[in-house]
């Protein structure tokens, strides 16, 4: 039988991960060092797979084309499907495909920047693996961390998944049209996040529809 | 400046994921031993946060609960909300809080049980942490993987997230009461499920409304 010693000798492994974290963040430094050379803005987007991350950023550019210039790196463990979609608004993007990984890091997004036009960018959203827990661990650069929560998702979120909720910088609510089809409790959900997170400012919109887009979009524009 | 050998030199570390792996080989063969001794079918539920997880299992608790003795070991990052909605529904119930940990593992299913009464138990769900791509690679023990994808997450998924789709034994596809208000194209989803998986059944419900739970139910009902 596997004693429960072996099974804590498997523990003791990792501080392996910690050596990966620290050469991770000594890329994203420099990832940051040539975002700021640029004068590009970057924004970090993290969420459940479907919670409207592409949805979002595509709000975003119909929002902010007229006034900013914008570029998108799509993470994705497999496909380009993301990407084609930015790809057809005329936006620069560079789709990077994991294999198996479940979150972008440092690395991966420098070898994404040396392929778009940086000059040619203001405002770069990096979306990252839709995954609610590792994306949070791995510092990528970017200036500003937002989350995107949705409502069939549940408002049970923060308690299960406080890591996300206590890291970021703004909270976007997607799928807000959705409300009086399922059984989200608002409040019970901005008390969970405000435990977590004082400050960051929270976002109801719904992609879908519109809704709420002008008041994110107004806070992107003063973020520059 | 990072050189991209030095980003090589950090993914050459990957093997010591090989080495966890083997491991947890070692400890799931150990724990299905278990299971078998006792007679316990043990069935591995994954999906995104927030598809329906628990929902699915009290639908199943509810539907099987005269006919069979079933048990529930909870994983999440952290609380402990979803043992207490089936502790309430008088099934022995252990949760696992994995700390940052992205999927569960079968040292942590041993532990759970060995505080489980297995000789009280003819069904375990595992429900594992909410991940689309992790919980994959990790086998608990457990003797079929079903998988719960949902509406409101959209239908390009599996194209997004192939392991898991190519892995389970059997798909669930929930909310489906809400697809009158999102856009869903119930053909694409099933095209790309049946490119990476021929066999496994698909079952469309709402845990919500109960719509397709029978069907469920006595699919569940066949797998003793």
């Amino acid at each position: 039988m596997r004693s429960s010693r072996e099974a804590n000798d498997v523990t003791r492994e990792l501080p392996v991960v910690e050596r990966i974290l620290s050469a991770n963040d000594l890329v994203a430094r420099e990832n940051r060092r040539i975002l700021d050379a640029h004068g590009i803005r970057a924004i970090n987007i993290m969420a459940s797979p479907g919670a409207g991350k592409t949805s979002l950023i595509l709000r975003s550019v119909e929002g902010l084309q007229h006034e900013l210039r914008i570029g998108v790196i799509e993470g994705d463990v497999a496909g380009r499907v993301d990407a084609d979609k930015v790809a057809e608004r005329g936006v620069p993007v560079v789709q990077i495909n994991t294999g198996g990984g479940c979150h972008l890091d440092a690395p991966q997004v420098q070898g994404a920047l040396e392929r778009l036009p940086l000059e040619a960018i203001d405002l770069l959203f990096v979306e990252n693996v839709g995954n609610l827990i590792c994306p949070t661990g791995f510092d990528l650069g970017e200036h500003l961390k937002v989350m995107i929560a949705n409502v069939p998702e549940g408002d049970d979120k923060p308690i299960k998944y406080p890591g996300m909720f206590t890291a970021v910088d703004a909270l976007v609510l997607n799928k807000v049209d959705l409300a009086p089809y399922v059984d989200f409790d608002d409040q019970k959900f901005r008390t969970a996040f405000r435990a977590l997170n004082a400050s960051a400012p929270l976002f109801p919109v719904s992609c879908r529809t519109g809704e709420g887009i002008p008041v994110w979009v107004e806070w992107l524009r003063s973020q520059r």
